[in-house]
């Protein structure tokens, strides 16, 4: 397995793409699909239970794995700032720095698929929580000048073949509607301040953040999970992203599971940092997810072994 | 994740342990089970196949996981020797060789235990087809002078946790005994040359590499898994160790799948060279695997998270 750590910013350590490449050049049958992972960390950090456990999950299935660690407030420390202090405005990690990142990542992966055996047809974006906001973020500006005319490069070469979202968040109006208690309302201040460079926006600005609001023809076809007594990120910015996939015919795969709280990641003993954090059912969304790829993301393999 | 190649000898390319070391350390909740893999090949070689997909896999369970390469008679070239050719005896690949590189392997595991996050009190040796057959040997031989007084190391060091075997080998007589196509006999016939050194060996020979004739009370709990349709390595091989296995009250599990020919690794897409490898009944041997671990290599996790 090839792991490496790529810096997108050469003076900069806390923006990367970490490799997870299997087999040799020759070993393995042709390319294989990819997956770019973003973790999520509320914009403020990138977690690495939602990084490099789900890397190595997707990776056993038969696919080359990435995992994006996009700019956050933090500047790649992990946790969460002081959300009751003083916190300036970090122009480095605002809209539409994050989600064009993922943008320059699908380019670095398209860059070197002949050495990592990338099959640049079939790559998968996927994220949690605030990177799974990222990644739908993703789905509905990929072909847009926000990316295009960034890199200078035509929709082809930034296209999603599919993606996977994990407890997402989906709708930044609805976010600001709901009712909060006042720690999450600190939070999604502070989470907001992050990606906005405000805790106050107006709607016209939530609305350029919330992928459930700009869905189109062209977002690809998605699986999305999470479970329904998420306290946090509530399981609606689910509902809402499916609802606008829905409407606009894109084929989509949903699982919500009953019980958990939020970040569950890949909800097994290999993400966990808690016994707290093992659910058995939730769990079920890898082997899902795995056949729900597979319509889409089968290697492509010759009928016999040449013995 | 650390991939690294450890080699065994300094002065050979061929003979090697590979990491998966997954987290880093501080970031994971205290040490991991680990599984140390023999990958199969009729003692001529090390399939890749069984490698580095079947590591990434327990890998994603949450377990430190190894590749060891040990000595074959292709000295690291992959495939078969010419069958029905001149085949000079190699002392570098014969009996006990093998088996004593994978005490070498557990030495070397224990040796950087702090740094790789290991929990040596539990890790388990797997193997396919003739590595299953080589960590079968080392369930039999583990606390023997054959291992104990080479390394001059006390048993404990050497104790495996568990034991997991795809497709094993278990019994040279009756692979002698049973009857065999020409092509068979010119086979196991060059693989016994490997591996003892000759084609025709005595009844007292094959025994000493038999492990389910010398299972005792020290064998570690064993997962065995088969296809009844194994043209090449008879199911009668998995068959005849958990006999041994249940005559001595040691804990198993095993599951003979009905369809499937010999060397399926995962038997699915990401160790496939072709579809004719692929068989979902069979596939579902990692999962049952995984429950059947649980028991035993659950990681220690604390209740609940900090925040």
């Amino acid at each position: 397995m090839l792991t490496k750590e790529i810096k997108l910013y050469e003076d900069r350590d806390d923006v990367t793409l970490t490799t997870y490449i299997t087999g040799k050049k020759g070993e393995v049958p042709g390319r294989r699909p990819a997956i770019l992972i973003c973790p999520g960390g509320a914009y403020f950090s990138c977690s690495d239970q939602e990084a490099e456990p789900v890397a190595l999950r997707f990776s056993a299935m038969g696919y080359q794995t990435f995992v994006l660690r996009y700019s956050t407030y933090l500047e790649g420390k992990g946790g969460f700032p002081d959300l009751f202090g003083e916190m300036p405005v970090k122009e480095s990690c605002l809209h539409p720095t994050p989600v064009r990142e993922v943008g320059k990542a699908m380019l670095i992966i398209r860059e070197y698929a002949d050495e990592w055996m990338v099959d640049t047809d079939r790559i998968a974006v996927c994220g949690f929580s605030a990177g799974a906001h990222n990644a739908a973020m993703y789905s509905v500006y990929w072909h847009t000048p926000l990316l295009t005319d960034y890199f200078q490069v035509s929709e082809d070469c930034l296209k999603p073949a599919a993606l996977i979202l994990g407890y997402t968040l989906s709708d930044y109006v609805y976010m600001e509607e709901r009712e909060k208690s006042p720690f999450d309302q600190a939070f999604f201040g502070a989470s907001n301040l992050a990606l906005l460079g405000s805790r106050e926006n107006s709607e016209e600005r939530l609305k350029e953040v919330s992928p459930c609001r700009l869905v189109s023809a062209k977002n690809p076809p998605t699986f999305l999970w999470a479970t329904a007594q998420d306290q946090m990120v509530p399981v609606q910015h689910s509902l809402r992203m499916a609802h606008a996939l829905a409407d606009h015919r894109i084929p989509f795969e949903m699982h919500i599971f009953e019980e958990g709280p939020h970040g569950l990641s890949l909800a097994d003993q290999s993400s966990a940092l808690a016994r707290s954090q093992i659910f058995p059912d939730a769990a079920k969304w890898t082997a899902l997810a795995e056949a729900w790829l597979k319509k889409r993301f089968s290697l492509e393999l010759p009928e016999k072994t040449e013995f």
